[in-house]
């Protein structure tokens, strides 16, 4: 197995909380779910992850998911938000960055809006 | 029981959607869904929507939850957007107004974001 590598250092956002139905959210469980929610609050962020997470093995090359209409340079902001949000990893592996989905991050805000009481 | 009055037409935005790890979004859904994080991508209204979420019944007047540290006017303006976006539906009843989750949203923003394959 190839040694990994990772782009860049982001903050290691860590998501969180018990079900919104079940318990108020503190504030700074506020502060940083809100911060998630922000980064999926473009229709082309959104995409881009949803391109990511949907795609076979689980990641993907920004060669395989750039195609959303906007330019290269915007994809690769946007990409960076989502990290920098806590959303996406990357990886550099030979020429290619490779993008998954954070672990843990989508059980736990599926289960933060889950609708169990 | 009493006759309930919308206090307003707002749009009527139906959440969506498979899980992310199973199909890509499409663009349409991708900015309908975008909509609705944007609104929970600012702190203030993520605690409000938490407040209206857990509060007993389900449902929560305004003086119930607008202890977040900003005005009135500021919680009446978050909490419209809240209703835009389609996350929180609102009653008139007498003097005051009832919040709750919209319907279905918070289950379809889960399956969404479910990590399921």
């Amino acid at each position: 197995m190839p040694t990994l590598q990772e782009t860049a250092a982001v903050p290691r956002v860590q998501p969180c909380c018990p079900p919104l139905t079940r318990q108020e959210l503190s504030p700074a469980d506020a502060a940083t779910m809100a911060a998630m929610f922000k980064a999926l609050g473009d229709p082309v962020r959104l995409r881009l992850f949803s391109k990511v997470a949907s795609h076979p093995d689980g990641e993907a090359c920004v060669c395989d998911i750039a195609d959303v209409g906007v330019s290269q340079p915007t994809v690769s902001h946007h990409l960076k938000k989502l990290r920098e949000a806590g959303l996406l990893t990357s990886e550099r592996r030979g020429t290619w960055i490779y993008y998954r989905i954070a672990p843990t991050v989508l059980a736990a805000l599926s289960v933060m809006l889950s609708d169990a009481p």
